[in-house]
């Protein structure tokens, strides 16, 4: 079941609260908190682009979606600020379109550490990287 | 050894031709390609900022600052672009201060693969974050 | 569609043709080339017992499985030996019981890079620690 | 300063107090807690094998030894036992001889996390593998 658009909204403003967030078009698509997913769509834009005329995205901003993914999908069901502890990213393939989608999926939620895994699909549906995060889940 | 300044001055230009670069303020302070090392210094500005008025760093910042630290030392000794197969990032502590420098040795060179790592520490020398990643060596 | 027990069994024969794997005891429990699964798993032994009395795997015995299950996914599908480029390991939960199964899933074997994820579960279905493994595809 | 005997005897102990470890000779070779380092040995037998013949020692020896010195880093200097989070092993080289050594370094040693970096070279002092670990350093 996918949570009310009213949740999914109070998330956005969040993720939009931020001046590094801001360089990105960033939209979270979607986030059901009892599946412990959210899926949150990267735009293409200039800003995200590698090398000027490429049309792909850069390695950072992937890096970044996927962070920013694993770390909303714990925020979604906690409800308070998750501090990175590490993650790690493995490049798939060059990824170009109008748009990337990173599916954070919570694999488990302890009592201090959460671990989240983050699947990037192009908008044609194929996989173009993957995450993995740890992240602190003690309430500050 | 540290290279001549004409060897850091084209990587600067090759690092500064891609536009999710020229959203930061990102400087190739010392290139050694004898020593396998290079140095990248990210400047603060409200583009890296994680929330407005934290006057903290990103950690999206932080961990393409390592990607490209890490990339960019290979670059180096090698004379061709290499691609990052994965790259992990773990945070130390909230990062603030004027700027950041990201230091990257190269730990093996080999014929497929190179490893590199990337130790990050803010202006007062305190580590803030440490990389390590992991890149394709092959010419294009 | 899971493979003939032929195919099981010389991956088997495989596996037990190394001193280290001996040590342990350890079964090719399917293998399913079409979906690129396969699932290994380690029963207990004093062998792989972390602190005598305790019940549960040593870290280092989980780590060892997961990358065998993710180098062994990889041989079944290409038919020759895989070199583990690097592979990090989370664990999410103390491990005990009579046996652990580890399940990896290729999530890309690419000309020179294969991607593994590898899930392992103790023998009530709860998921101990989580894997992902980077290994060389090009034959030898 | 390297500390003294009776403190690298103690953790020597407590090392050889875990079925797993017994399978194989590792020897705690020196303890600085001033400096935050640790090395461990592992000798060269039959245990570590990773093919019958050809004296190279498997990747998953590799990965215990590199996981249980930062483990034991991280006790020499909090004296309790500190499970682990997660950790990445990167293999550099194939790695034979008579014996490796991991030397670990904590690169931080906070409230809830710790972080050790650790070599393996042979006894050619040759780096075959590097790993890092992410430790939980509560008491419990």
């Amino acid at each position: 079941m996918t949570d009310t658009d009213s949740h999914a909204s109070r998330l956005q403003a969040q993720l939009e609260d931020s001046p590094f967030h801001q360089l990105f078009q960033m939209t979270i698509a979607s986030v059901d908190t009892a599946a412990q997913t959210l899926a949150l769509r990267l735009d293409f834009t200039s800003a995200v682009e590698r090398q000027a005329g490429t049309g792909q995205y850069h390695g950072g901003a992937i890096a970044s979606l996927i962070d920013i993914a694993g770390d909303y999908a714990l925020i979604a069901i906690l409800g308070h600020g998750v501090p990175t502890i590490n993650f790690r990213v493995d490049y798939l393939r060059p990824a170009s379109g109008a748009a990337l989608v990173a599916t954070a999926t919570v694999r488990r939620a302890g009592r201090t550490v959460g671990v989240v895994d983050i699947d990037v699909e192009d908008d044609a549906g194929r996989l173009v990287a993957i995450g993995r995060g740890c992240y602190g889940t003690q309430a500050g």
